[in-house]
């Protein structure tokens, strides 16, 4: 028995996707396939913001992976990934080490900080489940202490978001839902909570058609959140943030700090010596890297260019599923001794929530807000459900309503 | 017109009790009734110990003054009371004064930290809806910050209740159930989990039947609760508590302490000059105050002795209530020109919960233990809204399973 050891590092979009595809790619007895992830659960990338507003449970954004995976067919291994030894192809784990004839490199992305000091240890962010949940408490825990100090500090009541893209926009209209909410539990006077947005682009959704941003901007702004754009975020201290315009720096006082402007690849990548930009591989067109036949990389942190406009592709779940597909194909085109495919992104469009009744975006080749955009974005969420764990995995965590 | 003006301070048990009974005992156009309260809230003090775990939302333990008075005869003003000024006859409010009369001083109580270095800045208290939903968060910070920590701090995890008396005994049993919920919630190994109760006294619940004191810590020792008995807090700092036995002293890193050891009278009554021990007033038998006539005191602020062992009454729901019964009529005695009556404490018992579905207690002259006294506890619970509110409050507010 001398079957190709096939190691997946990372059970976000794109290793399910790769997982779940390649088992029905290859027979019973042609590899052996190992999923290795930091915890026992899937949980929605996508879907944080949500999580992190308090607007949508932790639990609902995340499912064990052993629900979607085959377990006859795939080991699942729990343990965090340290490093990758190419040259002996090996993955150096947290207990142990684990041998591969082809490796997959799906390990997401963790937040870019660009150096902005203190960033790291006193800004929140939206990433996993662990933070989401953190964060959710903390601001929380703001509103719950603001009432018990006999001199009031409104500061805490003010939460900062540095970052004006997805994430950020897609954050600020879960909070504007969730505020008022707040208020009601803690006894406070929305008038005295702040929302501000901070971005250092000249513009909110970098991408997005203008048309879409002001519908975004306006919906956000109506409901109370302020936007400072074309301004950088200079420090970020336990007290709140220091901004920059134009040679102006300003201090806002701020008991939350969320960082959601942008992300880098798994540090993994730069430790285990790949070239890479920003912790992303530049891979070759079927997905694999430079020099070694053996690694795929996939997901946020692999880097695929537009053609259309030499640029990359910006990290999504769509197109880490895509690549997870393409990559189960030539895992086992490799295992048939067949030639590899090339991955070709098909962009499907993206919608960015605005809260739970309210989206901008452009699918099926259509711009959309409102109600529609609002739906549209509720079967985007359903489908990742759907391809990685069947109409049942819809039903158990599906975004609907029966009623 | 010259009607007596008649002021209660506080709607708490025993204002509340003072001002619904003192309508129905005198006519319409007798005197003019006010009652001013910090919040337009009266909350269930003896109910803190489930909100500050999160077993029982505090929404459940609160409801609008205006639901319980007869807002024809009585005016609410909502303020904080500053001072009373007693040569004057009016009371200092965050806003203006208020001339009187007749007065109530229903203040209630604060925690009493009989100087313990730290204990105001870093301990947690179970006092009052502000405290008690703060208390609640902060322990739910601490259990969703542990997993975002890449070196973990077990510390957080640990609960130090200060005092076993009443308050403290209720909060563990409350908090031994909440903790698997917290667990669950936060993927976090029970194991991790340490609840401490220290107590510097020789013994748990001082004054209960030591029978049902061994019921009670056996019951709590077996949901995972460790007492130090005979210990005192020497200090609180920002990391956990100093506690001293027998000349050692020991470090206990906790991320919560709680300060449950003790109440003193409402700081009012010390800034406002009355006599006073640990800012409770030693009052005549009819309520009033020495050398002021026209002055009550009742509930946490006031001192009655129980003349069978020749020591204060200790605090109670059930003794201000009382109170607020006689302190009523005494008023209306005043005002027909009629002779003050005495004021004696019918001691119905005590009962102390163990989570929701134990305590332990004297209700009817019999000891009781589990399910019955859990039941008996309900039943006293609800029979509080009930002298206030009327069965409308124990329907909506009440503690009872309709399956």
């Amino acid at each position: 028995m001398n079957k190709p050891k096939v190691v997946v590092l990372g059970a976000g979009y794109g290793g399910l996707m790769t997982v779940t595809r390649l088992v029905k790619k290859i027979g019973i007895n042609e590899a052996d396939i190992t999923l290795v992830n930091k915890h026992n659960y899937h949980y929605e990338t996508t879907w944080m913001h949500e999580a992190s507003a308090g607007t949508l449970h932790h639990d609902r954004c995340r499912y064990p992976i052993k629900d979607v995976i085959n377990t006859s067919r795939v080991r699942f291994v729990q343990d965090t990934v340290k490093n990758i030894n190419k040259e002996e192809k090996k993955v150096v784990l947290g207990t142990g080490e684990i041998a591969y004839d082809y490796l997959v490199v799906a390990l997401g992305a963790v937040p870019e900080t660009f150096g902005i000091s203190g960033l790291k240890e006193y800004a929140f962010s939206i990433s996993n489940i662990d933070s989401s949940r953190q964060l959710r408490e903390h601001m929380e825990y703001q509103f719950a202490t603001y009432n018990t100090e006999a001199e009031k500090r409104p500061e805490r009541l003010t939460i900062v978001v540095g970052g004006a893209g997805f994430t950020g926009i897609e954050f600020l209209g879960e909070l504007a839902n969730r505020i008022p909410e707040l208020c009601r539990e803690y006894d406070i006077d929305r008038q005295q909570v702040r929302l501000i947005c901070v971005e250092a682009a000249p513009s909110v959704l970098p991408g997005f058609d203008p048309e879409l941003v002001d519908y975004a901007v306006n919906y956000l702004e109506g409901k109370g959140v302020e936007f400072k754009i074309g301004t950088a975020v200079k420090e970020c201290t336990p007290d709140g943030i220091f901004v920059g315009k134009d040679d102006q720096t300003e201090e806002i006082k701020a008991g939350t700090v969320v960082w959601a402007a942008g992300v880098r690849g798994n540090p993994v990548i730069e430790e285990s010596g790949f070239e890479n930009m920003r912790g992303r591989v530049k891979v070759k067109p079927d997905l694999r890297v430079d020099s070694f036949d053996d690694i795929f990389v996939i997901g946020d942190c692999s880097l695929v260019i537009n053609e259309e406009i030499d640029r990359p592709y910006p990290p999504t779940a769509q197109i880490s599923m895509q690549q997870g597909e393409t990559c189960a194909t030539n895992i086992a085109a490799l295992i048939h001794g067949k030639e590899t495919e090339t991955f070709k992104f098909d962009n499907k469009g993206s919608v960015a929530s605005l809260g739970e009744h309210d989206a901008i975006g452009v699918a099926l080749g259509k711009k959309m807000t409102g109600t529609s955009a609002s739906m549209m974005k509720k079967i985007i969420d359903n489908r990742s459900l759907y391809l990685i764990g069947g109409p049942g995995l819809v039903l158990k965590k599906g975004k609907f309503k029966f009623f």
